[in-house]
């Protein structure tokens, strides 16, 4: 059986969908009555809306968000039995179906914010993990237990939490498999910030416009400098230093540096 | 004269004790009247008390303590003049007899907690530093204040103090060498979770009863997953894969799944 | 043009003074009126004084502040129609000019404690993150809002920020571009420490004490191994570790271990 084709006797669940306003684009995560837990389809659709969102250069700031009032439990254990039950196939799932869809996300040259309300857990914590801030709700809840369901993380999964929370307090989140609160999350370096539950909104919007009033080219290079400085030594190339430094001709410097001096608002092309 | 032997007119002081419980070994720090200072002895005592924990496959859980009020203070300075005067034997000192009980317990494939009360620094926050939790006592108190002896801290000591509380606060401590309180360790990332006093035993039973209520296998393959992510680059060979998926055909990653799927207890048997 | 060069046209402004107090040097950041906003001719200054000071070995710690009631704001932007405008120069004045002052701080061996009060931003705060310590005022406040001026953090710029702060945190403060608060500050990993502003001298000499009142080669050798265990794998040549431990056969480890055996203050010679 190929695993990425659901069987006729489980019914895939479970939806992303993608929204655009402007240069906004808005991914909400949807399985009504599952905390939005993460089918294989949706884990796929993950993958490709990512990929179609990095393409469209129009784009200033994506938003990952879950429907109704949960960000995300984590996978679709109901589907375990089909998709991911012996070596090969667990294999399939977590390095072919999550992997591909939390490196769309990573590797997404826009800046990304999860707005996180409720629960946000498991696979709903990873893809959260992923993205460049997390605002929540201060009665959202987190954490990855699944100890109890006798399995470990996945590498290309716990990279995500490592690279936020360090090695201690992933292992902690991990080896105890508590759920636990906002404000132990942030405490934990899993959060941007915290806000009371009826200003979620109004936090990521006011995040949101911050960002794209700044220069989207600007934004790109600094997530591409954050992600080098990470993974390798920090000596650069010709061709690096040429690439981390593209931006110097482009109208959108020369416009930022003469609006400050003008003392007027710079206006952003992309270009 | 062989450092590793010690010579007669040194009373060899202090003793690492380790006591069973079915699947839970508890290692104690004992070297009374010294506020647990560690002997040489102790540190060779401590490295193959957990060799032979790390081989011992029935194990779930391992908690590390001070005897008495105390964690443990450094080293016990009184054998300095005989054990640790030149530049070999200062050598041998901290690559040979401390490196080794250090990299013991940060290579142990068993989670280890450390229950900390009173007296945490130098050599016993080294130790404390290299287990998988540390919960302490709000009144603990920790620090590495060697600078005043004249010393700089050994690499293979310091590596498990940035693991935690990175560059910035591992220089802060050694550069200024203080003593300072549980709030200000665990602001710095030493610290799992601080607790009243009179609560310690009962935070550090219910975070082992917590590790313990999960799969064995999930708990060291989340370990090694950890360290491998963390000390090279994030491709994996078939063979690295084959290791970390390894749980994916045992009796208790199938246990946990279907356990969960019926909504019941699931017993892992560490197979 | 050679770029080093002022134009007549351009009036240099800004300058860095360094004052020396036996064993201790003071660096100030000065441009009157500008916030304390860093020329090209101030970024080569500090680049030269901290040479200097890195060549001094009576030297045994380093305070970084600014002039008047300001750390420093960035770079003086007024400057860059004339150095900073095209890619080339773009590129020279990041690698160049920055980086080699940012490096000379960062690999200088002596501890350096940054002394922050009022604006602290872009430049600035990069300069403070090569520090080893930031004791800040309470109403500092910090940020790097370049993203309205177009452009992005340069990577030797970003380094400083990446080592203290992590990814999400760096990355959150550039594409917000937000100035925030010393509280927000120390809770993303910027700073040491805060104290109410009519204590900020008081608790950089307290902190200043307490690193002279430790062994000088000590301290050099604390921060050359934070810098090795940070840049490079955890195995060390036999040439390494002789550098290391050259320290034992030195007369201020035997002053070290001796006053702490005898009860009394150690005398420290840097010998």
């Amino acid at each position: 059986m190929d695993v990425d084709q659901a069987p006729s006797d489980v019914p895939a669940t479970g939806q992303v969908f993608v929204e655009h306003h402007d240069s906004l684009a808005t991914v909400t995560l949807s399985n009504p009555g599952k905390l939005n837990a993460l089918s294989v389809a949706m884990w796929q659709q993950l993958t490709s809306i990512f990929q179609q969102l990095a393409a469209d250069r129009q784009l200033r700031c994506i938003i990952v968000q879950g429907g109704g009032n949960n960000f995300a439990a984590g996978a679709d254990i109901t589907e375990f039995p089909t998709y991911r039950h012996d070596e090969p196939s667990v294999m399939h799932y977590h390095n072919g179906i999550l992997a591909p869809a939390l490196a769309a996300i990573a590797t997404c040259p826009h800046p990304v914010v999860a707005a996180i309300r409720g629960v946000c857990v498991g696979g709903g914590l990873e893809i959260a993990s992923q993205c460049d801030l997390r605002i929540a709700a201060r009665t959202a809840r987190f954490g990855a237990p699944i100890n109890r369901l006798g399995f470990p993380m996945a590498p290309h999964e716990m990279q995500g939490l490592l690279r936020l929370a360090g090695p201690a307090a992933t292992l902690e989140i991990l080896l105890e498999g508590r759920v636990f609160d906002a404000a132990e999350a942030q405490a934990k370096g899993l959060l941007t910030r915290i806000v009371d539950d009826a200003a979620l909104d109004e936090a990521v919007e006011a995040s949101v416009r911050r960002i794209m009033r700044g220069g989207p080219l600007a934004a790109r290079i600094n997530k591409e400098t954050v992600r080098r400085l990470e993974s390798g030594p920090d000596t650069f190339t010709a061709d690096e230093y040429a690439t981390l430094f593209r931006y110097a001709s482009t109208h959108d410097h020369h416009e930022g540096v003469q609006a400050f001096l003008a003392d007027r608002d710079p206006q952003f092309s992309g270009e």
